[in-house]
């Protein structure tokens, strides 16, 4: 149910998927569905989680390798975006619907300190294997790039045309390396291939 | 009417807001505030409108200025966002409850285009006065400061404590200073005070 869920709001967007058409598409009641999600917003919830838990992989290994091969890999994330902005959506309908459901708001809490916390783990390994210089506060810079991760996600989707979220998210993460790389460390500014 | 329902958003958030809770702030009916605002989106955007307008005093002089120092007091934005988390909020919610509504979906592209525009203005005037350094991407960085910027405002609304958006905001400008100065320009990687 939750994958039948997963590929309607890949392909409608989040506002136009209701428990009905999900039960429609698993060729289940409308009861059915409202026995395992109470709430459309519990459905979403569940997308969100499902989908989260795959784009993980490349983060996790990203936060785990560490260092400035690692961060260059972000810039796969471009990509992401682009294919499937929808799922982009999802999150920020989500949060903005949520803002009062202390359990949705503890998930985005958690979410961004998964992200602004596995940043900075890379950014020390990355220093500590002297990749990475030292002289910068590491904490802020996570959250820095935690922001402008979500930030260029929502510019694409409201504003598709006028963005190459592809370039212009190689182009950050090429600034960046250059900017922390340690003097005399190894700089390629193109982002490694997918 | 407008003031009256921009109070409230800054007191309550934008979910929190009816019709009906501004004519009682002005001491008239839910009809008269309806024959103004035909409905509650209606409303939020003009009260988003009217913020925003407000808000652009302290953007229009940097990009009319441009060069390091405009750049620089970009970080008394952060100041903005920990003094009235609702502001964020609401153009939030009004981005996702208005992803199939061209009319708000105009104005946010407009929004984002007047400030990616306005901070590639204020680099390439500092390019013109041998501030800024030649040689990077200028629109790839406007869209990036843009991510930025709306990206960290809303870490902040969702996890206020576990983030110094004054102190991050400061962080990101003084990095982004430091990075794109002409070498040999005099940098001071403190922002300016408000």
């Amino acid at each position: 149910m939750i994958a039948a869920a997963l590929e309607l709001v890949g392909e409608r967007g989040p506002n136009a998927v209701t428990l009905g058409d999900v039960g429609q598409r698993v060729g289940t009641s409308h009861a059915a569905v409202l026995y395992h999600f109470r709430t459309r917003r519990d459905l979403l919830l569940a997308v969100l989680e499902e989908r989260d838990r795959k784009a993980r992989t490349l983060l996790d290994r990203c936060f785990l390798d560490g260092g400035l091969a690692a961060l260059r890999r972000l810039a796969d994330l471009g990509h992401g975006i682009q294919r499937e902005p929808n799922f982009t959506k999802l999150a920020h309908v989500l949060q903005a619907e949520s803002l009062e459901d202390d359990r949705v708001g503890r998930y985005f809490r958690a979410r961004y300190q998964y992200i602004r916390g596995g940043l900075a783990r890379a950014i020390r390994t990355g220093q500590q294997r002297g990749e990475i210089r030292e002289g910068f506060d590491v904490d802020a810079r996570a959250a820095e790039i935690t922001a402008f991760m979500f930030g260029i996600a929502q510019q694409h989707f409201i504003d598709p045309d006028s963005l190459d979220v592809v370039a212009v998210y190689a182009d950050f993460v090429g600034n960046l390396v250059a900017d922390i790389a340690l003097d005399g460390a190894e700089v390629d500014r193109t982002p490694a291939s997918p």
